[in-house]
């Protein structure tokens, strides 16, 4: 299986579904990660030594990782060009899972806009006479999922729970390689802290909750042995 | 697996999960059926004729059948009482998946009802010192999922959809059992064509959604290798 | 009365409202479609097909038909300058209702953007100092529907429905022009058994359900004789 | 046309929907309202007061008026008992539009509970075996609008507005003759401000909004004349 | 300045809002619970047991504490009876502030129901002429909160939070009172890793939301000097 | 405290929040106002007519006054550029209190536009390498309010509500200032009803709602004494 993550900043997808992509790695998949900016705005850390320190976690979770320019940190629009950039992505890696950073308003707007490109680039990826990516053949993704970067609450519970119990040592060894972020404020807290709370939800150590952009599809009722009905 | 469906009449099961459970059947689970009424409010068919009429379908079905009595058609209510007799059949069966109406306001209210006791029966099954149902130990159900019965539309997308075309004969086969309601309306055809409608939507001939009442915990991604995406 | 609908792609219009435009025009009501792409991106039918096609069901349906480019299939973009062209149709046609696609955000981005595009529209064309309009005088609709194309469901239940069992016949000869798009998929299928659906749900053939933008105003309750309650 | 108005407390349906059942007994339409309490437990007026206040205030109006007893002011419950009292009224009077209080949870609980008692009695009223009101027949109403009584927000926006300026006299000598209430609350001004906000949105004097329980079925566009839009 | 909070079972203060108490105690203000069960249907401690804990529990937050007896654990119910009981209770305590655990649905019914009464009672103790509490005097509270007990995610964002740090020992302790349910279950953890969690989105150590029921009456906008814009 | 409004058009803060404007700067604190456009698209009123008037109101208001070239008049877009504009304006004015338009969908597109630019403008003013505003120092600002301008009713109510009784002659005057607005529509009359409405609500003359962007961060609940509780 193929695992494509779309990340706004250097160190979003870390902060927010690396525990999932370090086990599906685990388990033998394939996992790319796209970063849509070089953190060029924040308060500290450089676009180079952001850059390095993303390299540096992909390398932890074990993924290839690249970059696309779509105008830089705290200039992503949601826009056709961008729009077409994404599905060249998804056109190129091939991937049958698709993340992205989900698309509730009152967030970072890189964040939201990446996840509205992504939404679309999944669709158009398939669309065989797309002008601009001819040189790709279309593709198909199978499931496009959203993760939450660090909301303390989204405007809804998540679809899907995922037990990343195994992974934490790893997840913080690939957030603290953006030690550039590190300095001043509580993400990995935080991150560590929700992932705790639904764990302890759903009786395991951490968990991390994702949305599904569309219905799950089951073969059976019995496709889905584990439960997330604690108390 | 076992499986335990929640109708409030006797042509409800039929009307909004039947397919689902005949193809789990087929797949050696083992399907319960429970009625919280006989019908007494129909404009057609007296109590009897239309509790035979759900033994039948139920044997096209495959499942066993019981009937509960809650105060009769029109007449259920949300109360303490109804929820431990709920309790008591979740305890009794002991099912892994559970399957109710939905709870959306704007319909019949024995399905509201249904939808609310059988949501919070799931959850008192498992209470060790339960007064009232000491007789029958704590049971922990794995999933419970909410179906549709004749709405047009739900508030909001299915959760999980299953590809039900291979159990249409059978389905159909299922509803005709209720002679006494195929008098007057439309019921076969709105159920038929929405199960097209949902089917056309992912590719396949008939399709059935469910709504889940907790996230669906997964162990990877690749758990759920079928895609909803067609269009 | 005038009716003006827009589409975003060359088909949309025959999928999400084209039998109550044959019925509109049938009463003697003059229809005008103003599509917003020729399709170029579509897998099968180049634009001067697709263009040739829609210009064949708007004679089916009996409505005069115009083309807007707004930069291409899947570009439309909600800018103000696109705005600014929607306006100037609507000036233009002066039209008593204006229809156009859904808004809900889980569809093609061409879709939403149309449908945001055209909300916009309608509301600057009665502003008399618009700048890059001067030559066409202001106006007021007085209506503004959407409607849904090939989404099995939608977040929210239709606000108006519409029989259309007279023209079935009509509306299968229109989408049946789109000969390019009815090589692969399911897209007629879908639609039919949708507003069969719906027509099962208030007890007639079929029914089209649309969204309002605003309340409806009414002069007494009395002059909506029909019902939409069946079941 | 009938028109059959349920109101939770003596004054109810003169705050919320009177000017529209004024403007229709005009237009020749016969009006019945049935309130379920005898507003027992307001700090200010007796039981007989009060069912003396709204016998003035139907006759204002031009209606028929009953009481129902459900328990009593504070104390009616959303049980099937009820319901069924509820039912036995629809199909005594047989209307073709009902009108109940909304059922938005923030409110007096007695407001909450006769909304959802008469949507579900608008239903079970034509189930031709109900148990308990056998002795009158069967009967299908066309429509249930939902009023709104002192809240001065609503979780949603009406479906429906309709101008009422014409019967603004009537409607204030209606709440007039809740004497006993005017002494304390700010109710008469805070509804004729609601009716002024809402009628200047539109450009009339005044307005009263109304929620659909059900999609509004038109035979065409043309059906609806006036508009909404104003600004 | 006299706090009131409900709680459902005898452990569910503790839970969902003890560290805001245990500051408006150190605070100077008076602080009263009322438990409306005592636990009758846990899988582990007795209601003898479980009262004592609550006892205990009340004394480390330094609040006063009644039982309220409306059915018993799993039986509450949202009736005008057990709505009356409630209300005498505000009638008798007087307080300027009500908190009562969350209305969400899909959360332990006995919950739901004390939120719902709670928001009634609150509302009903003002009504001068309430038979049935007619020996207290009325009485208007200035705000409702609610609390979420155990649940990871609600509905909505909170629309209050308060900075809990300085609470957490004493928060502990008040936990720890309930021996009985510490035997099997990660509550502990799971509210302490909610608290981090949102402590941390505001950039203090811990911190607890709240839901207000009504809208935030301010003087001023600079009556709110702290901010929970962290990141 | 410093607080500073964003305003799409020269009079939407006028019909928004002005009165709350006034009471602020009564009790001294300073008020500046950001006007986006000059109201270039308007039926009536040439755009140095209305700037000259957008002074006058701000001199009545008591506070200072800027205008901001997003593009003109029904032209401000949501784009990276804009938003740059607006945080440039945030740290030049270093607010505690932003207050925007809401971003409700169905409104003037602008309204929408401005809300979601200063919303993000917010959040982006505080990163210290935001390229293209590297002479104004980061700044965070304490508290993000929306506020209405014309519509009768919002999606949700509001979180706050303010009396604003004594500031009714010196809003109306501040109004009035817009006279090239007042010769065709209601609008005063609109936003005085609807404060009417909202103040009767809570038992005063006029009332104000905003909506917040966060949770309102408490150190005690004794921090708000004033209730909206009135009926």
């Amino acid at each position: 299986m193929n695992i494509l993550a779309f990340g706004p900043h250097p160190d979003d997808i870390e902060f927010g579904c690396a525990p999932v992509l370090i086990q599906e790695v685990a388990a033998g998949h394939h996992v790319q990660l796209v970063v849509c900016s070089r953190g060029e705005a924040a308060s500290s850390g450089s676009p180079t030594e952001r850059t390095q320190e993303a390299r540096q976690a992909a390398a932890v979770i074990g993924a290839g990782i690249e970059f696309l320019d779509l105008g830089g940190d705290c200039r992503i629009e949601y826009s056709a060009a961008a729009r077409l950039l994404m599905t060249a992505q998804i056109r190129k890696f091939r991937p049958h899972v698709v993340l992205a950073s989900s698309t509730g308003e009152n967030q970072h707007p890189d964040h939201v806009a990446v996840g509205r490109l992504v939404r679309d680039a999944a669709r158009l990826a398939r669309y065989g006479g797309l002008p601009g990516v001819e040189s790709l053949p279309p593709h198909s993704i199978t499931h496009l999922y959203y993760y939450s970067i660090t909301q303390p609450f989204e405007d809804s519970r998540p679809d899907v729970v995922i037990d990343v119990s195994a992974a934490r040592e790893k997840w913080e060894a690939a957030i603290a390689c953006h030690r550039s972020q590190m300095r001043t404020r509580a993400y990995p807290e935080l991150v560590l802290a929700r992932a705790r709370t639904l764990g302890a939800s759903i009786g395991v150590e951490y968990a991390v909750g994702l949305w599904a952009n569309d219905p799950l599809r089951l073969n059976s009722l019995a496709d889905i042995p584990l439960s997330s009905r604690h108390f």
